[in-house]
């Protein structure tokens, strides 16, 4: 399937009429080898079709998406395109990279870090906003004019970021359970202390300083389980609720009673998520 | 959610309005601790609703259909229970146990063996068709007079198996790339061999012949993938096909182009064959 030719395909398999592919390449912002999987829907054979990203989240790689959030079908149904990045560099080799779950491998924030030696090669946000699509485009029936972004946990932070950054790259956004206001929660500060050298970056990186300075144009959706385990101590979605409200950012934020952060929750929602960037992707 | 005394409730996560659960048990069938998933669709909120038994492959575990199958969405929009149990008996301790992923652990074939040292623990065949419906009835809203069964590859020929042999505990039976005729090739010869006595034992766990000699009075879907890895050397559907056609057998088997045995696969179907067991058990 991929034509760019530093792409290596490890597997490709048919699935509701499309087909689910492994790939990797050498990237040139993170110095390493990354991964990627692509689901291509039936309607790519016609032509080129919107692409939609997906970020997972702490400790996942680029198999989880497909293999356990159900998004296929749906993908098939409206004719996208998925792609799901890795969640961080492999392998770099830097002290403590491989200790906790929260921090070094699995566990990218998809920002750029600017604190040695994670600087050299934790360089996420550039790898998904920036590499990843041209990589897409040259190798896919993607029309890149089209694009839109979502994720679960650290990667819903990843997509909220990314999005609200990058108005004129992505048309459409949403999340599962996003990390919302990671400068004030221990998952955010244990990286933003890791990966940057100064604290005044932070907001910058911050979903819920972004959106209170700078909202979108088109709407946020946000699904959130109540019987999520990581609710209360790390995903804020009250703070992002609060600064869209100031900023006149439009957020739809659906509380769903006795879900957790599984992707049990995630497959439930999925239809609508894909049916929320359908709307904005899809002519 | 079980009400069985001695059934010990691992976790429980919502999934499309319903409850995917993990479960475990000390079974008298196998002599050792057994574990099973359930989905219990919110419909069963009003009442007992039907079961539908899923057995899965080699290697396999009862986690493996919940994660990947994506089959909840459809099961709560039909207001069935699926039950998915583990595919082999567990740290039992036999030589050679867990040597091969085609024999001992992860692979128990769903027959009760006769050859010691497995004829101890190994009774998949008595554990998934007489006591987990009994733990089942005991302990979850099931309506145990309305069971449907199926499976994939190793467990497709235990759901074809189990069903042909008690028409009058199954209304309905379905298959994805299930290995038809074992005792023709080398995966069902490694098995039988291993747990079985004697040769003559063979057919009575082999779909293909007891097809031919006694049909089911409802009709039986197979689906199967003609890009499967394993489609030539073991899974042998052209033979059931015959079989079915020469006792009259009523068999719905398609050949997918493309498709390989994989969940990708799995899913794709999975919403037909919802459907083919629901319109048998759901009135």
């Amino acid at each position: 399937m991929a034509k760019h030719t530093s792409v290596e395909t490890g597997s490709e398999k048919r699935c509701f009429g499309g087909t689910v592919g492994f790939y990797s390449h050498d990237s040139e912002a993170t110095g390493t080898r990354m991964n990627f999987s692509v689901y291509v829907p039936p309607a790519a054979s016609e032509g080129p079709v919107p692409v939609l990203y997906y970020l997972a989240g702490l400790t996942c790689t680029e198999e989880t998406f497909q293999i356990k959030a159900g998004a296929q079908r749906y993908a098939a149904e409206h004719g996208l395109i998925l792609v799901a990045p890795d969640t961080s560099p492999r392998g770099v080799g830097n002290p403590g990279e491989d200790e906790d779950y929260d921090f070094g491998t699995g566990a990218g924030f998809y920002i750029d870090a600017t604190r040695e030696p994670w600087s050299e090669n934790y360089n996420m946000y550039s790898y998904v906003s920036r590499e990843l699509p041209e990589v897409v485009a040259a190798g896919f029936p993607a029309d890149t004019e089209r694009q839109g972004i979502f994720g679960h946990s650290m990667g819903g932070h990843g997509a909220l970021t990314i999005a609200l950054k990058n108005p004129e790259r992505y048309r459409s956004v949403s999340a599962f359970a996003p990390i919302c206001n990671p400068s004030e929660v221990p998952w955010g500060e244990k990286a933003f202390s890791g990966y940057l050298a100064n604290r005044s970056e932070w907001r910058d990186h911050d979903a819920t300083e972004i959106v209170r300075a700078k909202p979108l144009e088109h709407h946020i959706l946000i699904d959130q389980g109540m019987d999520d385990e990581f609710l209360e101590e790390q995903l804020s979605p009250d703070a992002f609720e609060a600064a869209c409200r100031e900023s006149g950012q439009k957020l739809t934020l659906r509380r769903h009673p006795g879900y957790d952060h599984s992707y049990y929750f995630i497959s439930t929602f999925m239809e609508d998520h894909i049916e929320h960037h359908a709307q904005a992707l899809v002519e």
